[in-house]
């Protein structure tokens, strides 16, 4: 029994605890936790079909077939469907043959919406729920070797924000940066997840998408980068000033390392997720700036650079030995700039260890 | 009015005439081509919200607000929601201010799964059906100015193909070759939408992903490539023998190249989408090959790489000016070698064009 069988027999026993008779997976990073394999299949529909007991089954394109059958689970159950006639009746005779009418039928979250309105005619008498709570569930809870990765992952992107900061230089556009950024990635044999580069006000948009705006002295440079490595994440956020800073700055990246250090500080098995989120909330609300941060804290990281779970208000969902996700407060002003300071964590038996380098404790400087 | 107001007008009308109450479209290319915005929203939801008639609603996480605000629709009603409390009573109260339940609601085709369930649990008794068929409709008959940036995007894509066969030599990997390809569209100004390799027997799978396969004397270079210029696809399938060729696999190009031909000569307005895939298909089966091409002959393409009109048995949809689309059959033969010859064609008042150049009419070959 390889790791994915045995990640495929506790579905299933989550699966009958939970009342679930069946549940859909589309070729996402659900299927690939479970079985160790995906393909993209665009506008065809690819998935897994797990009933709550016996074999599950892959329903495939027949282009992807081929594939499919090399999945690292050693499923034997393939079905192929061709352009001509179409899915359909490959899907209804197997929602028939399993009885899906009337039970309860949990779907990947990621599931086109065309596919499941399709599924929703042909058993239009399921229960159709999210299986994204029982397998984020799984996949919360990160195995020894899946950390090592993981710091791995984080190492990689810690030394690509190092190296970028070389290539600093008046006049570059974020654009620039960007490509240089991915070329350091490629340098390292990976590539960028997503790679998020501000410069000046532009940092006052959390996810800002990169442009033509040049760097000037005096601007602030924000990174948010991540790559995938061996098919998992990492994902920081960092910022120097470029030239001299000015106090107005300096303390504001002093206060957002401080709820980011309240945040990590508070970590620990058992504890409630929003709780990490207030108490890096606290510290930027008693400092009267509340409104200015106004997302939540934190999100899960592993096969997807965001999964549960996730540091905010109302996530009552306990931190497990093994949980990994970012802290990231910040704060923005909007046409002015923002500050955010992202390291990612791992939930340990003593409390929270970081994955990335400490952040720095004072907003840097680079010579310009 | 510009062209983004005027679209929405042209789908409220649409809607008007289908019976449907509102529509929702999710951060997808149905949501760009209808305001001439999108933004990666990740699990967070964003959609724009149209009713039949009235000004559309943008949902928006806080994070995207000020982006959202900069659409060209000029789109001034914005709901903005955070992650604490979430979206769910943002979406509750507009789904009730519009009464959807009992009536008709349009989902686009591609919104997650989680959301559509979440919406439906919020408004149980409307009818959800796919917004597929309005927007699709819209989207698939091209305007002179979006088949002029077709064209562009179809250009480069022919000059990045030729340009790889420079760099072809015995012993690179797919891979090898799969950067060089991403190096060359760089020079062009854009990035790959997607880059199949297949050296050899690869060639038999239709949706391969490049690997460490090295090209050997003889081999079949198939490639399948495209790029987005100005948020416009281009997509062709090329072939060469990397050294002299045989028989066998001349024939078998001149018979795909035939069947491509078969469905080019027959497309005008007012035919049916899967005769174009009959008159490809036909050539092959009469070659007593037919089980060898086991996909659709061919895919609209636009602000998607695959979108409608589809060219598949089964299709009644007919042709009308300014479709655009791709043909191309092909044969495999598994674990041996596979032929595709894929090429863009537009819909004018008399036939077919090409966007690109004419396929080789030989099995071509590269000296090694």
């Amino acid at each position: 029994m390889n790791q994915y069988t045995d990640r495929i027999v506790q579905a299933q026993e989550r699966m009958h605890a939970e009342g679930v008779a069946a549940m859909l997976l589309a070729p996402t990073e659900q299927m690939r936790y479970l079985i160790g394999w995906r393909t993209e299949a665009h506008e065809r529909l690819l998935a897994l079909f797990l009933p709550m007991e016996g074999q599950p089954t892959l329903i495939t394109p027949s282009l992807n077939a081929a594939q499919a059958r090399t999945n690292p689970a050693g499923i034997t159950s393939i079905l192929e469907w061709r352009d001509s006639p179409g899915w359909m009746e490959v899907v209804a005779s197997l929602l028939k043959e399993w009885r899906i009418n009337g039970r309860t039928f949990a779907i990947d979250d990621q599931l086109p919406a065309c596919h499941l309105l399709a599924i929703q005619h042909m058993a239009p008498y399921a229960r159709y729920i999210s299986a994204g709570d029982i397998m984020n569930a799984m996949r919360a809870e990160k195995s020894e070797e899946e950390l090592h990765i993981l710091s791995q992952s984080a190492a990689i992107t810690d030394a690509v924000y190092q190296e970028s900061l070389n290539h600093l230089k008046a006049g570059m556009t974020e654009l620039d940066l960007q490509e240089i950024i991915t070329h350091l990635y490629g340098k390292h044999g990976v590539k960028p997840a997503f790679c998020i580069v501000c410069f000046g006000k532009n940092s006052a948009e959390p996810h800002h998408e990169p442009d033509e705006t040049p760097l000037h002295q005096g601007d602030i440079v924000l990174m948010d980068i991540g790559c995938m490595y061996q098919g998992y994440g990492s994902d920081i956020t960092r910022m120097v000033s470029f030239g001299e800073s000015n106090d107005e700055r300096r303390d504001m990246y002093r206060l957002v390392r401080q709820a980011h250090q309240a945040a990590f500080d508070i970590v620990k098995p058992g504890l409630a997720c929003e709780e990490v989120d207030t108490a890096a909330r606290r510290v930027i609300e008693n400092a009267g700036l509340g409104d200015h941060f106004f997302h939540r804290t934190g999100h899960g990281i592993g096969l997807s650079v965001h999964e549960m779970p996730y540091m905010v208000e109302g996530n009552k969902q306990k931190l497990k030995v093994g949980m990994c996700f970012s802290i990231e407060p910040g704060v923005y002003f909007d046409g002015r700039w923002g500050i955010r300071i992202e390291n990612i964590v791992a939930v340990g038996e003593e409390g929270g260890r970081y994955l990335n380098a400490i952040p720095p404790e004072e907003l840097l400087f680079s010579h310009s």
